[in-house]
């Protein structure tokens, strides 16, 4: 970290500001220009709060060259990381490092024949994954809010016929203890920077989809990720699913130049929902595709039995039919790109 | 809410989609023209769900004439809503309709001898609520997190001694036990949309001072406040705290154009929060002024009597005399803008 | 498009307000519900002014059904339009339609052993044009303002001596005497609402390449468009360039969803522009595959032989080794995506 | 400038890199840490262009501590600079340094009777200027565009009987010529990065009224001004009129903010438009408020006789009665804020 003094700092006043540094247990390496002094800021430096700094009066500009996060950086793990999901017949799925995770199903679970109807659809067509929303974070509390715990013992029923690990969304740390069939935690957008449910998730050994907030920064969304590895889960699956700016056509901006960003940032895995950043359906696949083509180490798709009849988010899920079309190219480019899909047991 | 059909939709396909629509509830008023057939949604509509509609296949485009929040809106509540905060003699504090609420104190709450000068201090200049945060919600795991607990009580200690009503920040429905003292509940920006929160909030009988999320709209800060007030708690405080957009200047955009929006739509209190919004002290008072004449209801402004030393967010708190001298010229703004200046007793 | 009256209007204001549209030779459909009356605007729209419908008093709220760009829309031109550009020797080089057009070469004309390098080196490894900036567009009056007209002649050398046609960007209506010899005319992100630019380049006879706004929409892209094509210059290609939001990690934020958006609305060709949106050399092989996998029908990229002695730019520019290994993935996409590229005479 | 050099330079990169500096005209101050190389850039570094130092290789990140505008900087020019412009009667009309400019109008010239009209009515209630668009930059094609010259000869008949300074906007530099009876040149916030108009209007002797582009920056506000400025013409107002963000209540997002910033960074007096920002002319009058409060030197408003017919942008203009009534409101807070504001000969 670099620390531009104001001009016309006194001697007196430095060798004191220095010292302030100093107890927060970091070595201070002071350059004096003729017009400006410079302090370089040697150590850990992720604890130092920038805004702080700012705040003292001799400070003109701070500039940090070291990232905040330590767990989820690149620098300190080279490698990727990749996300180990056991099925029901203890069988392995994988994200990351080369593995493409498929993670489709409906936005609301329904019924038990919807559930069960998509998730051998989705199963058969190439998905690694269900998905299916129970508890449901809805803009309106007048709107259909999911099945709730109903709704997550259907989803656990299909988990059984078909083998397929299940990921849905927690909305608040007093759901922990029924999500003990779920294998995937996933973390709303609006819930992001929740940082008592960050903490809490922390605690628990169950991997943790992660989706970036409509309006969190390639930073934020890694200290959000810091937040659960800090307490002891390394497990994490970063999710781009658009952010908010001022074009409305499509419901949310789609922002592909997240994935080589934490990727290069970080070693977790990155995979891409591209239904909830459009809102529209026939502009899925395409997303679809081109997150593959960036890099993406997954996706996570809504596929519906019926989409008109939806009783939430019908406008952005795809057909059965489309999902498995997409697969069929999906395949190949996952193949130019050097990554394999998962195959399903007993599917061609 | 209207609905134009997509073109070439024929008379049985029309039959069947009005039929739907009114087994929701409602009646439908068709008009068809001659390229166009156009359907007139009648009655309560708040809980139709626009992007559903939208899935539709014969679904060109939606509006929504009608807001879909109830209790919020100003339509069926046409005059202000005063929120009255009882102090610790019994007195009341109001906030809203003709009455400036001005609550000031420190970020973060750091020792008994600190909070209890500024408390006395703000009070001494005008002042009608004590902040304080003791949850601090923190980008970084590793940055200091408020003193919890201990801190609450500190902050009760300072209402104990200056008979301020308190304001603080909760961060997750397991610390509502332990804010039986306090008086009024602020729900900060990361958590506007954490709806778990807001439904128990609902249950609960104290104010609640909501602030708008980073990449909130106004309907959607609304509909937040919906969430509550759906509970059965009406005593909102709604709160201005600045927007994310590409200027980086100020730390956010404080967009005071919410202000007349929000209290032409809404029959709630508005408050306006300069500190988080600019990040700047010295641009504090300006935007605080501004708001008052924007039509604020009130102001929550970071006050502390040593800024540099402060645990966190030093650069955007004012001194102790800054807020004095700005309590002055606000005095003069209110007198113009028609609205009173709750006055603590004793005080001149 | 839709006007939805407020409640209360009277049958003598309606009559009024109903005549007041014909008069610019609409056919007004009025449908009156029980608590409001709805009016259809038929006829061409596109004219109408949205907000002046809105200022009215009687006007609750305004639906526009039809888009306010006729020449630009594909309704009334389904098939998508392919730009044709001779190159020196007589041969024809496409964009659009199934063909992908590559644009590279450097930010700026450097010399004409740097332009005719580059030019010699983007053709063997497959590009179909070359750019290069003569006229440059800098945020600061002090910062390199380009060759000017000594580098639109090292650029017409190039041309002569490589035979790729040529694209540089215009800055204002003066500069269209010299652009004689220039093949397809840039305008830039910042000119896009330059609308005495945009009418003068509708009595050109070049192609436009037309970059999208940094705060523009699809539809004010569209209508950009739309003002070169009303002066009668059908050929245009659209670029998306990256749009302005809250991330700072890249430049701009690329919205590679604009492409499906673009290609739904408009016959017109969109190519992307992944060095500018980016800002970073590293990014643009991704974000290129990812283009085209979206649908692109094509990419400029901004090539050079060395860019950290580049004269502007040079942290977004590639260099020819990059540029040539991105070329060999891109044709496999291109391949699944059903697209050809531009072979050059001579190359294999 | 500070350069912070990437790990691992070595003695020889260093050296060959701090020359290639020098040759730049800077001074170089290297202070050399355990871990990191940290380069001080001493010298005007305005001509300086950052990215191209991000994308040599040796470079890790770049921190620029002086401003890269120097003649807009308040820095170099610490009084507050005041714009003085002549009325037709051979007075001085004021904006800046204490003198609150009103410049007022309708947003288009419609005719004779309209504009002598609107002029003799803002003129009674204190407005100093007269607007009025001529030229207009419309989004669509198939709009009005404004009268043209005719309009300007219109508008030049209201100067001459009511004696009030015109401001209007232009389009292109082609226009210049027509514009000799204009007091104040306005720029639209689409063409505030048309550097070929900025250039041009560098070497005019008028005062240049200069909005801030929807998606622009404070520092490129100022770097516009500054392309002006380097030209020779030191007289620019700077106009705040809102920012795109992701909120759609109001057109743009009025940053008030913008108001002190602009003063801190610069001398130049600044201006705010509330009728184009909000495009709401019921919020017209809350918005001019609180620009004033927030140090605003003056307003720029829509005025117009009749804005339900007006032919452009009625939506947010006000009335003739509600802009007498906000001058009587605005004259208590100019005196709060110690400014004065100008009064026409002959009136109260």
């Amino acid at each position: 970290m670099i620390v531009a003094m104001k001009r016309g700092v006194s001697g007196e006043e430095l060798k004191d500001f220095i010292a302030l540094l100093e107890r927060q247990g970091l070595r201070i390496h002071c350059s004096q220009g003729l017009t400006q002094t410079v302090l370089g800021l040697v150590g850990d430096t992720s604890g130092v709060d920038e805004e702080a700094l700012l705040a003292h009066h001799l400070v003109e500009k701070v500039l940090r060259v070291q990232e905040p996060y330590k767990r989820a950086n690149r620098l300190f793990h080279p490698e990727d990381t990749r996300i180990d999901v056991p099925g029901p017949d203890g069988g392995l799925r994988h994200i990351g490092a080369g593995e493409l995770g498929i993670i489709a199903g409906p936005c609301s679970v329904e019924s038990r024949e919807q559930i069960v109807l998509v998730a051998e659809s989705v199963k058969k067509a190439g998905a690694g994954f269900l998905r299916g929303g129970v508890f449901k974070p809805r803009t309106s509390p007048y709107s259909f809010q999911g099945l709730g715990c109903k709704g997550l013992d259907l989803l656990l029923a299909a988990k059984r016929e078909t083998g397929l690990p299940i990921v849905t969304e927690i909305m608040g740390i007093h759901q922990l203890e029924v999500f003990d069939g779920v294998d995937i935690i996933q973390v709303g957008a609006r819930n992001m920077q929740n940082f008592t449910l960050l903490r809490e998730l922390g605690r628990c050994r169950k991997p943790i989809l992660l989706k970036r907030g409509l309006a969190s920064t390639i930073t934020e969304l890694l200290m959000a990720a810091e937040y659960i590895m800090s307490g002891g889960n390394d497990r994490i699956i970063l999710c781009e699913r658009g952010i908010r700016t001022f074009d409305t056509y499509t419901r949310n901006t789609l922002d592909l130049s997240s994935i080589p960003a934490l990727k290069r940032q970080s070693h977790l895995p990155v995979i891409v929902d591209p239904s909830h950043a459009t809102g529209l359906a026939w502009m899925v696949p395409a997303m679809a595709r081109a997150a593959v083509a960036a890099g993406a180490d997954g996706l996570i798709l809504e596929v519906h039995n019926n989409p008109e009849a939806a009783l939430c988010d019908g406008e952005q899920s795809i057909t059965l039919e489309s999902f498995a079309s997409l697969m069929g190219v999906l395949e190949r480019y996952a193949e130019i790109e050097g990554k394999s899909l998962y195959r399903n047991p007993g599917t061609p």
